[in-house]
């Protein structure tokens, strides 16, 4: 699959190979690549620590990234170039970040999507968790944090360009 | 996507953009829309309220609700008819209605399946929560919880003119 | 759906019928069938019993059941056969077992998938669940279960012929 000028938003489940699906979009489009992550590197030997490390030794060396736990409008706005692509892993931990200072989230995610209501100075990937398929969780931090998250990918796939679902490492067109 | 004349069913996560996705389906089709709701409006300030009044705000005067938190088969039954388009939202909320008050869940099913082993007198269509897709719950309710509902939906997918999956808001055929 | 002569996986969440789906495409391919059975049958009245009584009697007599709680690959690479279906039902519950004796699930992972690197020498059908789609889990076990479980399915469905998605009871070819 062609990576799409605009605006691509990439969904899946945890371990479903999104951001790997993510990332070979940009190598077979020969592009250079601006990975914005959003997951905080605390170091030491925690599990997101680990996922970190992993994520960046399969990436390599051709990668530049760039850290946005909770600015990732501007960062998006700073890297979106033509001839380059932003990829961005993940919104959810984008979002999380965004609850866990107790940030106003409908506005931020409002004002997040309303960057891509032009397209994008150059393509821009955007890589999500899908948490809304199973039960319906007891507490309601996790209630919340799935309506923001499945409020959010409805806006954004609205006015993405092309929007897959990535299951065992194998994508599903739902637009584009 | 049009309307198809029997029954269709509208399967997706929380905050996928399915009930939205439903209701377009009888704008687009210019009908007339009995919305069959089946959740109970205690009013106050409850989440679920609150969810209430926001869907009831989005379909706007158009559309006749009818409140059916158990007798379901019954207000289906009763609305269908050629020329207007019941929309239930939704099954799921159902069969925690049922499940709550001790009835015979798996009974209670069948009997409503049967309804639709003849196309219905007009357009139905069926809103429901997938919720299979993540971790075996730990408590019991919510295990049979999900046994009842992937039931209920691989019966009614059998029987349904129109199977749609919903994610980010796009609907992905998976019948008809 | 024909059934692919080499490997086929069948992922889909609780109840969504893909149990009776992969047992569907052995019955229509009218191949002799020999179901692996990786759940323990402990006997009792215990859901897991309930549940494998089910699914028996659903199968009827012309399978033959071997059980495989653990030696997964072997039992395979013993039933593998031309002319005759194996169909492995599931992995991630070999996943669990494998986790509850305190196995390299890691390496018995790798070990297992390398199998598949050559066709196997008849119709092999692995059915799993689909786990990674609800919000992260509390604990520990049962966020490396959902990450031993989705790179699983990674690995497998790169050397599968087919990968289906079951929901509903009715199939979403993700390849082949």
């Amino acid at each position: 699959m062609t990576l799409a000028p605009g605006l691509t938003l990439v969904l899946g489940g945890a371990r479903s190979g999104k951001s790997r699906y993510a990332e070979g979009l940009v190598e077979a489009a020969k592009l250079a690549g601006v990975y914005v992550a959003t997951a905080r590197d605390f170091g030491g030997d925690t599990e997101m620590a680990e996922r970190i490390r992993h994520h960046r030794e399969r990436r390599g060396a051709s990668w530049r990234t760039v850290e946005a736990p909770l600015e990732l409008g501007e960062a998006i706005r700073a890297e979106a170039a033509p001839g380059r692509a932003v990829l961005v892993d993940c919104l959810t931990l984008w979002l999380t970040n965004l609850m866990l200072e107790s940030h106003d989230v409908e506005a931020e995610s409002a004002s997040f999507a309303a960057l891509f209501s032009e397209p994008p100075a150059g393509p821009v990937i955007l890589v999500s968790n899908e948490v809304g398929l199973g039960i319906v969780p007891d507490n309601r931090m996790a209630r919340d944090f799935r309506d923001h998250a499945g409020r959010l990918h409805q806006t954004l796939a609205a006015k993405a360009e092309r929007v897959v679902f990535v299951a065992a490492g194998l994508p599903l067109v739902l637009k584009g």
